[in-house]
């Protein structure tokens, strides 16, 4: 018997690692799967991988997180990736550092999250590794995917369309919602909206959900790969306006972005219309949206809008690539002026561009 | 300009990710490298994959291990996986998380080591993820290899051979000599004995060199997998005792050892020799060895020693599996008796075994 209250450092290492090996369901193309020296997996075509990390502290806070949502979201970021390369996400690996402290509930529902998005986006658990932290949590997760044609940053060409998936600005909006006080429960359902009262109850909501539960466009991107739609893509992680200058960067191109025209999310832009904020700026800057941002021969956007329609998720022109250094433009009210990235750098440099090496 | 005497908060993420990126050297079957949301490449067969972390303060201590060498153990300790599955490694990705106080020189370092290592074992680094943590370093590794057909814990028979490649013990008397004050500098070179005097200095550096630079047999694990001489593969992590009992319990066989037979570090028993330790005891319990633990079929027991000539590595007999419940014995001077494992646990619990899942 063990009990949810227990912690870790009460239950042993083995049996938490053999309390999680009984829950991961036999997954299509997995051969050896979890609990071997390493996993065994059948892929067609190449090889799609990548990984990344939540980092407690860093990239969540262990009382603003519900643990469920938490494991949502360590696949939900890598499944981006995977679909921003036109790759179908297979096989997951996930790495734990977990204080002995930590109660055995928090990690059930941690996997309870992870399992069920995997499940909704076909994907097997199939390995991993648990180790001790003196302190903070760490969930390292691998994703292993599989495709064709792999569609990289750097094939943006002058004269083709910047467009956006979904809409932005509402995951940075939940952040500083968090802050306020609005909480998530394990369900996703709103449990309190801190500063704000019940007339926002909708709206912050949406932007919790977007920061604590984000859901990438995967059926769209796949459409999108198996059409060969993109000339390149990225997905939109650290902000439009940084995600948007480094495919610049990578493509050798200059990118026009039509202020008017990015896709502000509404709940988002009625809370900083509350507050009196920039919405724009939000939208812009934000990061964690998880959209995709793609580049687009313009003799085929109409093909691409009828894929969005087929799959419900909304795609948006907001400008162009030209010739040029790697640079961003924004046109609004006041003219043209170059947008400066303004994206999350985990070790900032005093120079603020994080630029010297 | 950067100067390695410099922290990572003031170089920035991004010069260190590019700092990075720009000493990976292009790899067979690397379709995309670094640097674009996911890395794609080339596999034949069934993908393997697995993952390890060093977790600071866990697995190593920042004043004891140079980073050079923890970069060629984060690789080590995963090649070892998958040779013990009987596969090929072929690419790795890298999640690290590191504090902002950190030396850029101490990441430069770490990275000297893995690819160096990488480059001996004909693996490329395809990708990873760089996050802040808040204090302690997690290098976690996921690698993928490729191969036919996976080598199980669980094919132990009745009857088969308990075999161990190399000698047992080295890496966890290194842990003692690292608290006796020796230590190995970025070379691996020996800076310090400790407490040993000088005619000790052999023996403590490859004992030291166990720990912190540890070699799994990969040509020889690749040679067993092409010629199909194994029917169960464990690398030894844990310690023989825990190994083997994880065999047993997963092929639901016994085991006999004979300590006698058991290949005891000759390096490791000089000194436990004059420390009036017990050398069997680290050689069974110890853990770290990166060993390969096999179950052979004794009729093919004769071809596996003339691989273990043709590569170098000896391969010894130290038992075999009979029918039973999962269980070691033991026979020494003493008799017969069970051993209980002895391994490493993260989360030690108060019962002792981790059990009651």
């Amino acid at each position: 018997m063990t009990f949810p209250q227990q912690r870790l450092g009460e239950l042993g290492e083995r049996a938490l690692l053999q309390r999680i090996r009984d829950r991961i369901p036999a997954g299509d193309g997995v051969v050896v799967g979890v609990g071997d020296d390493a996993a065994a997996v059948e892929l067609r075509g190449l090889a799609f991988v990548t990984a990344d990390s939540l980092v407690e502290g860093v990239h969540f806070r262990r009382d603003l997180s519900p643990p469920r949502l938490l494991g949502r979201k360590a696949l939900s970021v890598n499944l981006s990736d995977v679909a921003a390369m036109g790759g179908v996400s297979r096989y997951a690996i996930v790495s734990l550092c977990l204080p002995a402290g930590l109660e055995v509930a928090w990690v059930d529902s941690l996997f309870d999250g992870l399992l069920e998005r995997a499940a909704e986006a076909g994907v097997s658990l199939v390995g991993g590794n648990l180790a001790r932290a003196p302190e903070t949590i760490v969930v390292d997760l691998t994703l292993l995917g599989e495709g064709s044609r792999p569609t990289l940053r750097s094939g943006a060409r002058p004269g083709d369309v910047v467009a956006v998936t979904g809409s932005l600005g509402a995951a940075a909006e939940g952040v500083l919602l968090l802050g306020q006080g609005a909480r998530l429960d394990e369900e996703g359902d709103l449990v309190a909206t801190g500063i704000w009262t019940d007339s926002s109850a909708d709206a912050v909501a949406a932007c919790l959900r977007a920061q604590l539960d984000p859901r990438p466009p995967l059926a769209l991107a796949r459409a999108i790969a198996e059409h060969d739609l993109a000339r390149a893509a990225i997905d939109l992680s650290d902000g439009l306006s940084s995600d948007l200058l480094e495919m610049c960067r990578r493509s050798a191109v200059a990118a026009r972005v039509e202020g008017r025209a990015v896709p502000v999310c509404g709940a988002m832009a009625s809370l900083e219309g509350a507050r009196g904020g920039d919405s724009l700026a939000r939208a812009l800057h934000g990061g964690e949206d998880y959209e995709l941002l793609l580049a687009v021969d313009p003799a085929r956007f109409e093909e691409l809008q009828e894929l969005s329609f087929v799959w419900g998720v909304p795609i948006t022109g907001i400008g162009e690539f030209f010739e040029g250094d790697p640079v961003v433009i924004v046109r609004d009210d006041a003219g043209e002026h170059p947008l400066a990235p303004h994206g999350h750098d985990h070790f900032p440099s005093p120079a603020g561009d994080g630029g010297g090496a």
